[in-house]
């Protein structure tokens, strides 16, 4: 049993990426664990100015916090997108980034209760899912070698 | 002075992605950096077989081993893409894995000698540069406030 109440607001998360990569992904997320309730894609473009891109990422925060804070997952950090992702810590809302976003993150949030959590523990363990999920095939292979040996 | 020859072959780099992402990262990663030689995506589209899969990802092998290997970055491991890539190991050609893919591995490779390693040195790098890429928001702006208060 959850200590969370279904009422409870979850934690929104918004997918930042240079080109269509976010919204790709979310796709991807949601042909595999089903749609994924609070969750947006913003497409940073060449085109766009930082002014619009920051508009962009502000309107997408705005759309999926319900009170409970939002997970900014971006592509990459030092880029402009990301520096329109460090301008949504104004203290408008709670805000966490992570850098480096990969598709284990969003599968992720399909089975981890959104309603229990702060924005950076949140934050924390799709960092942590993250980097765990990223790993040589031969490693696996070998463990499933290992596995069907037994 | 690099120890390879500029005629040497590099190591070709396949993304295989659930839908879409693989092209929209090749492509950010063409904005950022430059075009990549020797790189291609593969998108497994839902209606896809398995067969079809295997088949586009073994086409895109071929399409950039120009005889030092390749290394496929794999969205998820476990999955039908994963298990098309895994097929890729019977043989035919030198093949590393990496599952997990992110940006900043697509990255790495306009400022790594793809000439100068083995597939299976390039998948390690790979690996550790998209691990050491997932950081919180939250680590790298107090990085940045110390360093701007230096």
């Amino acid at each position: 049993m959850s200590a969370s109440d279904d009422s409870d607001p979850v934690i929104g998360v918004v997918v930042v990426t240079h080109g269509g990569a976010g919204q790709c992904l979310l796709h991807a997320a949601g042909t595999i664990v089903g749609p994924l309730e609070a969750t947006e894609a913003v497409s940073a473009e060449m085109e766009d100015s930082f002014e619009e891109v920051i508009r962009h990422v502000e309107q997408a925060c705005t759309d999926v916090d319900h009170g409970a804070g939002v997970v900014i997952l971006v592509d990459i950090h030092g880029s402009s997108p990301f520096q329109a992702c460090l301008a949504m810590l104004d203290g408008t809302r709670t805000v966490e980034i992570v850098c480096g976003v990969n598709l284990p993150m969003l599968l992720k949030l399909a089975t981890v209760d959104r309603r229990d959590l702060r924005p950076y523990e949140l934050a924390e363990l799709l960092r942590d899912v993250g980097r765990r999920s990223i790993r040589l095939g031969s490693e696996l292979t070998g463990k499933i070698a290992l596995q069907e040996s037994r």
